[in-house]
């Protein structure tokens, strides 16, 4: 049995400001709850409508999951994790972040994405949605177990104090095919409907894009954000 | 005003048996309305909340829009446009197709990436998501209007009668970095939790993957398939 306090505190935790206030996030789904536990992150309710799941997870049936689920339909798994304390930048050779990104399905694959290509970290603009929203966590498939998100207030001054060039995708850039990539540098994707904020427009060495192969006519104005970071993260580590 | 019928022909057209039935689907929001009006797509009705929109709008208020969106909140546009009758592929050079994919999101960016790149048509499994599915109009972000999507029953057969090699995404395939990519061929992307349906898997020339970059313990399974597509798509027509 769920008892109340604990029901209202998870239906909560779909909210910033009580993630921040109970140091929780609610992670849902068995691949992702299972990343979490194998990488031993420390965990304070774990619930399953499914037995032997773990030997610490409370049997529930559907039906209560149904009551507390931040989704549509409920997964046979709820974890409730503990929020990390914010950690220092460790400055990977290559950096990837991200400036006002607002859809979590987005944040979510592009940390995927960022695990995929061996990277340890992701750098967020304190505009960009929470890491720890459900939906992000859902969608980053339990990578977010090896990907930490720092969040940051002037992403522009953050990245230059990280003395390497700084790479900015948009539309009007060089074709990321015939520019050079180096692999010491960090890249920066901005938001899906107005890209790279102007204030850290300032801050770049360069822009670059990917070129539309559409000859003549009409065509696709811009590519969804996580398919651009997937095809600029590729390009950079193709070689590799 | 809308009237009642209207009003439940919209809500009726987020069901794929209703947009056969009526032979109509619904966009949503204004870019995606403005590319199907400015590709000459026939409409039915056209609903604004802002007045100009175009001149063969009716002019709502946000309340009403609110009643008829097949999203949580409503956009200030929307469209009940005709479903095109079906057509013959046309067998452009590089074929993409998709088996199985249900998340409406991925398929809508499938979609979006097939403009990008030049390519006129995607290849569905029937079990794929329907194109005409409010939530793939909207994620396509108008590139419905230049891709046409066609359902296959047999996707193994129809694409072994075009001809050519057929390539599928799988995990375990021959890394694109190193196999090499005919551009006159057929690549296949598979559901985002079984990958591509076994009885496919016998009509393929052979199977390509994207390598994972991180060295040692855990890592990403898999990677999202919109995202994949998007790296593959990338790594076919980067030297054209």
């Amino acid at each position: 049995m769920l008892l109340n306090y604990q029901r209202k505190l998870i239906t909560q935790l779909s909210i910033k400001k009580y993630r921040i206030q109970n140091r929780l996030f609610v992670a849902e789904g068995k691949k992702v709850v299972n990343e979490l536990i194998n990488s031993d992150w420390p965990f304070e309710i774990l619930l399953s409508s499914e037995e032997n799941f773990h030997p610490k997870a409370e049997l529930l049936n559907l039906e209560e999951m149904e009551r507390i689920t931040h989704f549509k339909n409920p997964s046979p798994v709820l974890g409730v994790f503990v929020l990390p304390e914010s950690q220092k930048i460790i400055a990977e050779t290559t950096t990837i972040a991200v400036d006002n990104i607002s859809d979590p399905g987005n944040l979510g694959t592009i940390i995927r994405l960022c695990d995929w290509f061996g990277l340890s970290e992701l750098i967020c603009s304190k505009t960009t949605v929470d890491c720890y929203n459900p939906k992000v966590i859902q969608a980053s498939m339990g990578s977010i177990a090896r990907v930490r998100c720092h969040y940051i207030k002037d992403l522009g001054a953050s990245l230059t104090a990280l003395k390497k060039p700084v790479y900015g995708a948009t539309t009007q850039g060089d074709s990321i095919y015939k520019a050079k990539l180096p692999k010491e540098a960090s890249y920066v994707f901005g938001s899906e409907s107005h890209g790279i904020s102007e204030s850290l427009l300032s801050h770049l060495t360069g822009q670059l894009s990917i070129p539309q192969f559409r000859e003549g006519g009409n065509s696709a104005e811009s590519l969804n954000v996580a398919n651009a970071s997937a095809i600029f993260l590729s390009e950079l580590f193709r070689s590799s």
